[in-house]
């Protein structure tokens, strides 16, 4: 093959806000596949907020990327050799690695997909990461019943649509909040959630307004303003799904740095016996994959669940779109469309 | 009877500190049992940081006491008279009502209790409200494992004794935190807890010398500057007991009020998949309390468990005795005694 492995590398840390020249793009040689490895040529790959704190040298959950390392990411994409029984050239997985047209990987976390099931891309979305924390954290901390308030911030994002239409499959009264009115309008029209705020007006006379009776469940993606207006409304036995605060990452990723603001005061967690509890879909979340896939794709087909990407096109466009996705600029789950 | 109830009525609702005016001591007639109901003669009271908030109307999960009510509190004594078929003069009961010495009360959360057991003022601290509160908050949220590191604040009070010493049952490391060298002493040689700081120390230096690996469980009984010390070092997974912060009861009970201080940054959620619970254990506790009764009186017959009480003599000392609860003054469980 005289083809090149196109890579996008992390080139150094950013401080606050990364910047363009935090990657470096380079072509490299395609790497080969050891013994029971698989190599992989992506076609889709998912851009996703935790990428921010692998970018960082702060301790965190898992490690971060190196200077000069590939910069870390899932993609789908074609078994173009395989040296894993498994796996046959020209199928079609979720699982390939980095921010890169080819990858090595092995067989765990390789999960065979068809293009009949549902659009490639989707694999990364509502099949992926984000459709699989949407489905653990209210699984396993949400908990929702019919009749509660949901309340779902970073609502047309990747997690956040998913996390309210399976609200609202729940029989939950889901409440969306947004940055801006189309977004918004999209996430009542298309996604059918009840109400969705946006928080660039005033967010707790919205909230006043739309959830009367308070919170019972609160998924937070955000942080910042929008927690501290959503905490104080929040009811007895209220549960807090603490799956990002996006809107520190670029001055806190761990948050236990000097700069972190302030959180809420933690008295009515006594008073009001609330819950508030973090996960990473990581610990257990692949484990539970074939069944959450199940479920998924029986929601998609029978039209209870809308999905919305925003795609890039080119592998180069990456780290812009990374940027934009740290500053709300996407509209919906942003994926990378490798080539053309 | 010519004899009188003595009792003691809210006289208005404390701005702050509680102080001695805000209490009135009255004598009234002795009430009169209704059918179904039972009159009990109070020989122990049990006074708990909680009552500050029915001091309070401030929305909470109880309703607060009225102003000339009774101040609410639970009593052991002895039934006088009896319109309940399960229930005879003579016998001991758990469950009287209020700071006085007759109450008139229903069969619901009234449980008999033996002199033989345990002395009768046991049955308001370990085998009362604040050991089912530590047993029940450690149950459900805690889960104890072996090996784990619990820190428990005023480690020597009606609660936080009693969470050490089933921690430690449970195989836990167990580090109190206290105020005074005294009560620290106690923890450690008394109570048998592994260490013990005292929180007017530099606390965060004393816990990285105790908890050098971080903390899996924090009992939370205070908030403030004991909080802001603990959280940090809480390790990924780390459960955090929210069972009462008495640091700020005098300022903010609800703490969803002005003034009230913020809390820690919540980042550290996610990351480390931190669990931040509350409870009341009104809620469900008392349903389990057969359970618990048999199985504390197993560690205290088997010597596991000891017993720290503080007790007042004199229904009419029980105002001070209070405000100096919440001032940190009493050590081990606060009980009054009705009468020399």
């Amino acid at each position: 093959m005289s083809e090149q492995n196109l890579a996008v590398l992390l080139r150094r840390r950013p401080v606050g806000a990364p910047v363009e020249e935090d990657f470096e793009i380079v072509e490299q040689p395609i790497p080969r596949p050891g013994e029971g490895q698989v190599l992989v040529r992506a076609r889709y790959l998912s851009l996703d907020p935790y990428m921010r704190g692998r970018m960082s040298d702060a301790k965190s959950y898992a490690k971060p990327v190196e200077i000069g390392a590939v910069m870390e990411g899932q993609t789908v994409g074609e078994v173009v050799e395989s040296r894993h029984p498994d796996f046959a050239p020209g199928e079609w997985v979720l699982g390939g690695y980095g921010w890169q047209r080819y990858s090595v990987v092995g067989p765990e976390r390789l999960f065979k997909v068809s293009p009949e099931d549902a659009p490639l891309s989707w694999n990364l979305g509502v099949l992926g990461m984000p459709g699989l924390t949407a489905w653990v954290g209210l699984q396993d901390i949400g908990c929702p019943k019919p009749g509660e308030v949901l309340v779902v911030s970073a609502a047309s994002g990747a997690v956040g649509q998913v996390v309210g239409q399976l609200g609202r499959i729940a029989g939950c009264r889901v409440v969306g909040i947004a940055g801006g009115q189309e977004k918004c309008r999209f996430v009542r029209e298309e996604l059918g959630f009840d109400a969705c705020l946006d928080h660039r007006g005033d967010l707790p006379t919205q909230l006043d307004a739309a959830c009367p009776e308070g919170i019972d469940i609160y998924w937070e993606n955000v942080g910042g303003a929008v927690q501290a207006a959503v905490f104080p409304r929040l009811r007895d036995f209220g549960r807090m799904v603490m799956c990002g605060m996006i809107a520190q990452y670029n001055i806190a990723p761990g948050a236990d740095a000097a700069g972190a603001p302030p959180g809420p005061n933690l008295g009515p967690v006594v008073r009001k016996r609330l819950r508030i509890q973090g996960f990473i879909v990581s610990d257990t979340g692949w484990q539970r994959y074939p069944a959450f896939r199940a479920e998924m794709l029986g929601h998609l087909r029978a039209g209870r669940m809308k999905v919305r990407e925003d795609i890039v096109v080119g592998l180069r466009a990456a780290p812009r779109a990374f940027i934009g996705l740290l500053e709300g600029r996407n509209f919906g789950k942003l994926v990378v469309q490798i080539d053309a």
